[in-house]
């Protein structure tokens, strides 16, 4: 893709770098849940999986409204964030330990979102693109409501385990 | 490095992780303060790298509170980010647009660090560090600060001239 010489097509190449970016991720949450030992964390890996769908079709509409084909782009921010959350995953081998690192993980990979979601916001209004813009804020609000779960069940009840 | 296999263990082990991509960040801020355009960021980017300094020294406090040496642990996912917004950096050959996409990566880094701080702190009072846990706090107000400050800069100047 050739580099983006304005704001419309930093939006694009961005709108290209989520919905990567979040494909990635649709894949990465079954096997979160799966390596989960709390049932309160598989759940919440479960459902977010679904809200993941839901921001994947999101994304294409926004695609629609730019007259762009959706299509990733590949991101390796997400895929240096999802390998380290992989490691770890796989080499901690006490239950607790290993789900408290994986909450830090599916933390690292919300405000990675919220970043990246945030610009599309701000670029939207800033382009005039209202419809988008309100399309992409459902999305920025799930995420940061996803992450203050995920800090809520750390702080309430998984970390207290580990300790 | 072994695998953590306490809670005590994962919080050197990120404690670890933040050193290395904190001295990352310290190597990539006056990259980016040359290639920005507007004076208030390159300021901004100026400005933060003083301020990674002193997170940096305090992570270290941190590492001696843990009566462990400071060392980093190379993070996948920090490089990552750090490549994205390189990679765009170099590529954009409008200033306007280059710095609407440096605020954005800038913001991804902050975020980054907001989710990792964030876990740390939790952990540390978990763990009854209080100390460990006061220090670490500065700095994760610090980073929340930072990314509020680039959303400022971003909304109020930068995103109208690459519009």
């Amino acid at each position: 893709m050739a580099p983006p010489t304005n704001l419309k097509q930093l939006f694009v190449h961005t709108l290209k770098d989520v919905y990567y970016a979040e494909n990635q991720i649709a894949k990465a949450l079954p096997k979160m849940a799966e390596k989960a030992s709390a049932p309160g964390l598989r759940k919440g890996f479960e459902e977010h999986l679904k809200e993941t769908k839901v921001q994947i079709k999101r994304l294409e509409q926004v695609f629609e409204l730019c007259s762009e084909k959706p299509s990733g782009e590949k991101c390796p921010a997400i895929e240096g964030i999802l390998r380290e959350g992989e490691d770890l995953m796989k080499e901690i081998k006490d239950d607790d330990t290993r789900d408290a690192g994986m909450i830090a993980a599916a933390q690292a990979v919300e405000h990675y979102e919220i970043a990246r979601y945030g610009a599309l916001v701000a670029w939207a209004g800033q382009l005039g693109m209202t419809d988008a813009r309100n399309i992409l804020r459902d999305t920025l609000a799930e995420e940061k409501d996803t992450d203050a779960k995920l800090t809520r069940l750390a702080e309430d009840k998984l970390n207290k385990k580990a300790a």
